[in-house]
């Protein structure tokens, strides 16, 4: 049996755990990230973290980040939540410090990953995975292996362009007027449902709720949400025909709300010989770390 | 050096010819498919044209197909200008009849494959290939392997809705309203050019002379068409993040007249760091059946 280290890093919380190579977690610690601290504070938390654990019988440490990372030079491209983080070597210095191989990979990618490997998408050769949240991310992975893409940014899909009239809320005009995370992510959600039914509807928690309760407007509203995310798949079907997509993230613990209308739009404008490509809700209950663990086990196998 | 025998075939001709690895083409034969009489004679005609070959060296055979590909089974999935091939064995018989092995691939992908490795996109780790010609399809090329896809619709592009408010003309009536084919391929600009102008401009061909004269209605054409190419692009960009585009196909002889304003509409839509992304334009003259010769190298070496 094969030991693997994932670290899920966020901007608030830090994750460790050891992981085997089916996916089972065999010790796991959570702690405060430091995440608006800098690098240097952020690695140190890291480290000490890691002298919890037997490192003598793991191949291979994976960080997951919450931003774009270049695959080729394992840095950090952009990011966010952990201000200052750009280029600064994670990996050659820990791997220096514990002389374990380190991989970096974006968070999206990570969990992409857990679930291509470990979770819904296991068995197919081609997954696209897309965590439907606040944002919408998400990630390609081909025969076990993330597709990077130019810069890392494989997967940000956030800026598809699905709904060209609908309204460009502020907070967004940083992407495309149209784009599917300004229509369709929670976040989005939330601010529809604000403008349309009022305060009362301003999350996507809140508007799921009302439109369980039969509210006609929240109906509406998450069926034009269920339109632009098949609008979504059926670009990536056209794209890159993934042999599956797998959806997770926060909105995705609402699938019984929305996933078959996603699947009857997604069928009517699928190519004829995509319209069978399962839409799966995601598997595992903890896809950060053990998405982490896995970018080590894909690299280096 | 190694070689390869490469054999495009089409629903009017086939050409078979002999390849080195740089991509020289050694020896070269064209001649009627036979394309409508079915896969029996389809086959007796290749391996008629290979007894003209020396094979003793070769280390493959590609057979590029009109058509999506099932690369696993190593079949064809859908023919329309060579009916009545879907599932024939091909790649087995001509393997079993010449003791060479034999791999299929969609001719899109063939020609995507070309210029990955050997044309423009050369030095690029993932290159996705357009070609603009009557049609619009598209090859996803990484690392010098093309994606295939569920059942072999990767890159298979027509289908992503660009401009949902457009004319979806009756010869389209089998693919989304405002999929990029259907407002933006050679055939659909030639259509756009005949209800806005007239008979005069009821080619492509006619309406690029056109727009080069200087005719308003012309450019303004070529302007959506551009705008909406693009549009196909971005998506692209947020779905998979190639590290260049290569546009190919009959259209893109005249790439002076929209390239620069498909690259200018791109970066307005593009995700930061993905709008330096280069749109280069195909640059082999007979990228056909070399990506034939190079589907047999991708796949052994």
């Amino acid at each position: 049996m094969n030991y693997y280290i994932g670290i899920d890093l966020g901007g608030t919380n830090v994750r460790v755990a050891k992981v085997d190579e089916e996916g089972r977690i065999l010790k796991d610690v959570i702690a405060p990230s430091h995440g608006k601290e800098g690098p240097e504070k952020i690695e140190a938390n890291i480290l000490e973290l890691l002298k919890g654990f037997d490192l003598s019988d793991v191949k291979s440490i994976g960080l997951a980040i919450p931003g774009p990372v270049d695959g080729e030079k394992n840095v950090i491209t952009m990011a966010t939540n952990i201000p200052g983080c750009e280029g600064y070597p994670f990996a050659d210095n820990i791997q220096k410090a514990v002389d374990v191989p380190v991989f970096l990979d974006n968070d999206a990618n990570a969990a992409g990953l857990a679930e291509a490997i470990l979770g819904a998408g296991r068995g197919y050769n081609e997954v696209y995975f897309l965590t439907h949240s606040t944002g919408i991310g998400g990630a390609l992975v081909i025969d076990g292996h993330v597709v990077s893409g130019h810069k890392g940014y494989c997967g940000e899909v956030a800026n598809v362009i699905v709904d060209p009239e609908a309204k460009l809320y502020p907070i967004y005009s940083h992407l495309n007027k149209g784009g599917v995370e300004t229509v369709a992510s929670g976040t989005a959600i939330g601010l529809i449902g604000e403008e349309v039914i009022g305060p009362e509807a301003a999350s996507s928690r809140k508007v799921f709720s009302m439109a369980k309760d039969g509210d006609e407007r929240a109906i509406a509203i998450l069926d034009r949400m269920s339109l632009n995310l098949a609008r979504c798949l059926s670009a990536i079907s056209a794209i890159c025909a993934p042999d599956c997509f797998v959806i997770g993230g926060g909105c995705s613990h609402s699938s019984e709300m929305y996933f078959d209308k996603v699947r009857e739009y997604f069928k009517t404008m699928a190519h004829e010989g995509m319209r069978e490509v399962p839409i799966l809700k995601a598997a595992l209950a903890e896809p950060g770390v053990l998405g982490a663990a896995m970018i080590g086990k894909s690299r280096l196998g």
